[in-house]
C-alpha cells in the first residue's frame, strides 16, 4: 500500500490504489470471520472512542473490531466527558495522548474537528463522523460492500444513485469522493431544498429516471435531528418503494438508522435473503473496514 | 439438561429440570468463587448489553459474568445509543449481528422486546428485564438463593411470600413462574391497588397472616419511576419492620434498589450478618447465574 | 512501604515515607512506557469505577491503569445508574462488592462519600474526587509530576503557589496535605472571596508577590459548575498570562480541565515544549501514578 498517512480524515487523502489496498485487506478480515486475529496488532493498545454525538453502529463497530485485533477501548461520550465543562476538543485529545493510548477515533458535530486535533496530537486520529462534512469510515464500508457485491476490484462502470438528504449528510460527502476515486458514475436525488449542487457529480430530483440507469442505490436517512425537512410527497418522490424496489435490480444500501416507511418501505429494508439488499452486509463489513483501517494506522 | 432454547425469554420455557440444571451449574461457579473460569468458554467472544433502561447491577453483573467466562461486553445504554435517533428495537439488534456479536442481553421497556427481537436474530437473546412483563435472570437467582438457603435441590413444600407493589413488578411475575414450578406455594401480598390477581397464586393484603406461615418474604421495591403510589398506611401494612422481621425466621429477600425505611427497615436490610437476610447473597448469586446462562446459551 | 492502609481515602492517611515510596513505584512504571505490566498484578480482577460525577481524564486514567496492571474495568456513571432511582452510595457499593469487584473507584458529590462506604465494604476504596472534600490521587500525581521536575525525593525549599478558585477546589485541599507532608512551603493565592483560610498554609490576594519567590505554580479550574464567581479583574490579577509566564521560572500546573484565557493564557497552556508547562506531564503521571495505587491496594 503507497499510502503513509498517519490519519485517516478523509478519503480525499487516499489514491485509488490505497483505497483498493484497504479494501482487499478488509477481505482478508471478513473471510477470516468473527475470529479474533491470531497475530493481534494492537495487542497492549488502547484505541479512545470520543464520541461526542450519539451514536450505536459506529462506536460498537469500532471497538468490536479493536477487539478483534487484540486491542481495547475507552469510550468517551460526550454527555459524560469533561465536554460538558466546557473542555475543548482539542485539549481532550491532548490529554488522551498523554494518557498514551494508541489513536483517538472520534465523532463530533464540529466539521474541521478532526483535522484540528490531528494537527495537534502525535497520534492517529480517525474521523468516525464530522458534522456533515465526512464520514469517510462510512465510505470506505460501503465502497468494500460495493465492490464485492460487483466481483470486481474497483467500480469502473457503474452508475451509483445516492438518495434523500444530500443536504445533511457527510456519508454522501464521503462516498461522493470514494466513488469517484474508483471509477463509478455518481447521481445525487433528492428534492431541490436538499440537494447539493457543489459536490462535482450530476444531480436529479427524478428519482425513477435514475433509477432505470443506476447499477446500485444508495437511500440515505432524513436527518430530523439536523432538522431536515421534508414535504407530504418525499415519500412518493425520493423513497425505495415496494414498487420501485419491484423494478430495480440492483444493489440496494442503506447507512442506517433507517427511518422506515419513509425513505425505504418496510418491505423493501427487510428482504435480508436478496442478493440486493447489502444493508447488513454493510453493517458487517463495517467491522472489518475498522479493522483494516485500525491495523494500518495503529497496528 | 433438557433445555435447548435458544434463547433465555421466560421462565415458562424451561422445565423444572431445565431450571434446577442451571441452578446445579451456578452452585458449580459459586464454589469456584471469583475466578475466570480457566476454560473460559467465551473466550474471543463479545455479547451486547443492550439496556434501553437504567440499571447498576443487573448490568454490570451480566458484564462481570461475561469476562469471568473470558469474552468480552460492549455496552449500548438508551441515552447514548442510536434509539434517541428513532431506531427500533429490532433494527438495533440485527445490527448487533450483523457486527458479530455472540449474543444479546436486554432491559428495555416493551413488554415484548425481547421476543420481537429473538423472532428476528439468530443469536441468542436474554431478557435481562421487559417492561413489567418479566425478568426471568432475577427470578432464576432468587430460586438459587432460596434452594441454598433451604439446602434442597427444589423449593416443594416451602411458602413464599412476594410482599409489595405487585402491580409494576417484572420481578414478581418470573418469580412467581420459578417458583411454583419449583414446587413452593406462592402469596403475593400487597395493598388492594398493587395487587395482581391473575397470576396465578393466591393474593392478600394481610401481610402479618401470610408471614406467619411463610418460610421465606421477598419484599419488592415500589417502583415510583413506573409512578406507582403508596398510602400513608404502607410502611405500617407492607413494610417489613424491626418489629415483623424479629417474629419472622425465614428468609429475606429483596432485588434492590432498595426504598429504605418504606419497604423494608433499615435495621433489617441491614442484617447482612444474619444468615436470614439474603439480599447481598442474591447479588453474589446473580453473576454466577448469570455465567451459567451465558455458558449455556453462548459457551 | 510502611503503609498499610486498605483504603487510599486522603493523603492525610499517609505518612512523607508512603508517599515516596508510591512516588518511586509511579517513576518505576513511568521508566517502563506505555507497556502492560509483564507481571500483571491485576490479572482476573474487575475494578468498578463509580463516577457519579462527570469527569474525562480521572475515570480514564483510571481505566487504562487497570488495564496496564492487566485487569479489567466496568463504568458505573452516575446517569445510567440505579442513582437514578434513589439508591444510596453505600448500598451501590454493597452491590459492587457482592458481585465481586476487587476495588472500587469512586467519585462523587457528597463530601464524605468515600469514607462512607470505605466503613461498610470489605474490599478498597479509592477517593477519585468527594465534593470539595479531597482528591488525592491528583495530589499524588501533582506530587510525582513536582519531585520529577525538581529531581528530587521530596520538596523541602520549594515553595509552591496555588492559585485562582481556593474555595472550591478538592484538588488544593488534597495538595496542601501532600506537598506540606513532603517539605514545601505552600501558598494559596487568589480573590478574598474564593480563598480558604482555614488550610494551614498562608494565604495572598497578591499573585505577582508570590510568583517572584515561587519555584512551581498550580493554577486552578475556576469552578462554574460549582457556582465559582469571579470578578471582571480575576484576569488582570489571579490569571497566569503571557507576560506573568515570561518572568517566572518555575514549574507550571493545571489540573485541568483549563478555562483557556481565564486562569491561563493560550500561550501559557500551549507551551509543551517548554520544560517548565508541565500540565500534559500531570496526565501522563497521573495514569503511572493510578498504577501505583492500584497495584498497592489491589494487585
Amino acid at each position: 500500500m503507497a499510502w503513509n498517512g498517519r490519519h485517516f480524515l478523509s478519503l480525499a487523502d487516499l489514491s485509488k490504489e490505497d483505497i483498493i489496498g484497504l479494501i482487499q485487506r478488509t477481505s482478508h478480515f471478513l473471510e477470516a470471520g468473527d475470529r479474533h486475529e491470531p497475530d493481534a496488532p494492537l495487542t497492549g493498545k488502547i484505541v479512545a472512542n470520543l464520541f461526542m454525538e450519539n451514536s450505536t453502529r459506529t462506536r460498537c463497530s469500532f471497538a468490536i473490531a479493536t477487539k478483534r485485533l487484540g486491542g481495547d477501548s475507552i469510550d468517551l461520550l460526550g454527555s459524560t466527558s469533561s465536554a460538558s465543562k466546557g473542555e475543548t476538543l482539542v485539549d481532550t485529545a491532548l490529554n488522551l495522548e498523554a494518557m498514551g493510548v494508541a489513536g483517538i477515533v472520534l465523532r463530533c458535530a464540529e466539521e474541521h474537528g478532526p483535522w484540528e486535533i490531528a494537527e495537534q496530537v502525535g497520534i492517529p486520529v480517525i474521523n468516525a463522523g464530522s458534522g456533515i462534512s465526512g464520514h469517510p469510515t462510512q465510505a470506505l464500508l460501503d465502497a468494500v460492500t460495493l465492490t464485492r457485491y460487483f466481483g470486481k476490484p474497483d467500480l469502473s462502470g457503474q452508475h451509483i444513485a445516492i438518495v434523500g438528504d444530500i443536504a445533511h449528510s457527510r456519508v454522501a460527502r464521503s462516498n461522493v469522493i470514494g466513488l469517484t476515486k474508483l471509477g463509478a458514475k455518481v447521481t445525487l436525488v433528492g428534492p431541490a431544498e436538499l440537494l447539493q449542487s457543489d459536490l462535482g457529480c450530476e444531480t436529479s430530483s427524478n428519482f425513477d429516471d435514475v433509477l432505470a440507469t443506476a447499477s446500485a442505490c444508495m437511500m440515505l436517512r432524513v436527518q430530523f435531528e439536523r432538522n431536515a425537512k421534508v414535504g407530504e410527497d418525499y415519500k412518493d418522490n425520493f423513497s425505495l418503494t415496494e414498487e420501485r424496489a419491484q423494478h430495480f435490480a440492483g444493489a440496494i444500501l442503506h447507512p442506517g438508522p433507517m427511518n422506515r416507511n419513509l425513505e425505504i418501505d418496510d418491505k423493501v429494508a427487510d428482504l435480508n435473503g436478496s442478493p440486493h439488499n447489502l444493508i447488513l452486509s454493510q453493517v458487517t463489513n463495517g467491522v472489518a473496514t475498522r479493522m483494516a483501517i485500525l491495523e494500518h494506522l495503529i497496528g
